[in-house]
């Protein structure tokens, strides 16, 4: 029993998807090499049920992983990223922060803006729309190009109940999985919105989801409590766009997020908390948004030159692990064109 | 066939609740005097089930309340608020929108900040947590009275799967239900909170709900397809604080404030909208929170008088319909100290 609670504590080890199907996916274990993938209706059947009795679930679902990986589990199948929706596909909480203040200097730098004064001392969080997730493979629909589309390549946590009031310190503890996420933005609709002063609504539009999520143990040593030690990749349209190592230049981790955004309030079962836009104060790894670049070269040059995407551009999010394998899968999608139905 | 499309789109009549239990709640049919109440599993469990696939499953719902009125439903029990969670115990989304200006303009006046320059041309919304939310009689627990504890009464809607760029017109239809809901706000955490320009995240609380959600249908010709044309009761601590009507004055509509959160993505199923704090531009009917109260004091006797809540102090929330019946019963509850878990 102790030392069931301390590997739970310590070093459970798991990847977890949602297949497409239903609102809310079909659970499945998937193997650490993203191969096969194992459902799993008699322990849950989604991932949601599973985040809210995670106590007596997860070391069920983490036996399942085991078996997996000796290739003991009944109805194996292949694993395949295009199968996916978002690990959670419709979440009860989705709140993003902006934890590397390399991105935000820049972005308000280019702009003329100042940083708010309590950017050095408290993490900055705003509250997102989590009713339809994307699939790491899902295209991007929006109606309208002009409204300057911009992809946010970005890690994520999610935790089961998080009490009021919570301590960092005791926050770590509630961090049950990692994603990597997408946090679509509509940059020329963000000056007019912010403006009103409740914050992003029309200019924050689809965010998607890495294909698994992945618990803290699973990522070895590159989890230390906070953050990711490791790079985060973003391409478009093929052509490397920014690696920016996620633990490097964060100002706040994911439990001082957390217990900012518990400050006030208790946080549900399946919440699901960012830290922005990953950047490193190293320009050379470059960025993981296009408006971040735009404000470098507008720094640099005096002008800006890479232009938003366009319709048919393609993103594609992935973090490889020091033996270079891909360890949530790669977001890979395609921006679209959105046709009103009549 | 059609016929039945007639009725459904035109006079749909029920209420809904969901009974404490488990995390969402256990669904159930209420009578129109909210005496008795049915469960109906073998139609939805939750409420959430129910609007999922609201199309087929609102006419066996309906055929359920025909049989409750009727004395015909087998196993009605009496309905007591005291045993509700919210309609939906958690959401998939909640934004809150500010369509009465009499309230903004009050508010802003007191602070001497100006309107924002669109405020009259294109509604407010921002987006709420709606992973917690509070059944009517629930106590509102929080931390510490200095962060000036205050309520909002206002209605809100409940809408079925939304598409990106709905029109106002064609976004009534997908109102399925209505609700009253007290917005808990923490005065004193806003300014420094909007100040850094993401909105609201610490200094909006819990949200509560009526003990039931009605259908449009239900609510008669007090139902106009914008808003409802009864006033909205509050009391603190029995003494009667504002009766203004949340049909009056309000500037945008329910239609308008879906079709603005549908402008850049479509809405899941469940998605509840608020139209803000219920305002009427005639003072003599009193104020539905108590900023407004002590802007309109602060306006008149150049200070304001009445403070923001004390543990102990009880809120009730109600609309009377032309007959003085209760339509979504009271939302009654008291304001009690959070204690810290150690």
């Amino acid at each position: 029993m102790v030392r069931l609670r301390r590997k739970l504590g310590r070093s459970q080890e798991m990847k977890l998807a949602s297949l497409k199907g239903g609102r809310d996916g079909r659970l499945v274990v998937v193997s650490k090499e993203l191969t096969l993938a194992v459902g799993v209706p008699e322990i849950a059947s989604t991932l949601q049920q599973a985040l809210d009795s995670w106590v007596e679930i997860a070391p069920r679902l983490e036996h399942e992983a085991r078996l997996l990986e000796r290739g003991q589990a009944e109805g194996a199948l292949p694993f395949r990223a295009a199968d996916c929706a978002a690990p959670l596909p419709r979440a009860y909480q989705w709140a993003d922060g902006s934890a590397y203040l390399a991105h935000m200097e820049r972005v308000r730098n280019a702009r003329g803006a100042e940083m708010p004064a309590s950017a050095f001392t408290e993490p900055l969080l705003y509250q997102g729309g989590s009713d339809n997730f994307l699939g790491p493979t899902d295209p991007v629909l929006l109606a309208d190009e002009s409204w300057g589309i911009d992809f946010e390549s970005e890690i994520g946590v999610i935790t089961d109940d998080v009490p009021m009031g919570v301590s960092a310190r005791d926050a770590v503890g509630h961090i049950k999985l990692l994603v990597l996420l997408n946090d679509v933005s509509l940059r020329n609709l963000i000056p007019a919105e912010l403006a009103k002063g409740f914050g992003f609504f029309q200019s924050k539009v689809w965010t998607s989801f890495s294909p698994v999520a992945v618990t803290p143990g699973e990522l070895g040593p590159a989890w230390d409590g906070s953050s990711i030690g490791l790079p985060l990749s973003t391409t478009l349209n093929g052509v490397p766009f920014g690696h920016p190592n996620a633990a490097c230049d964060m100002a706040f981790g994911f439990p001082e997020l957390i217990a900012h955004a518990a400050k006030t309030r208790p946080l549900g079962a399946g919440t699901i908390i960012g830290a922005g836009t990953v950047a490193n104060r190293d320009e050379s790894v470059g960025s993981s948004c296009i408006a971040e670049r735009r404000a470098v070269e507008m720094i640099a040059h005096g002008e800006a030159k890479t232009r938003f995407l366009k319709f048919g551009d393609r993103v594609r999010i992935e973090m490889l692990d020091g033996r270079g394998r891909s360890v949530f899968g790669a977001i890979d999608q395609v921006i679209e064109r959105h046709v009103m139905e009549l």
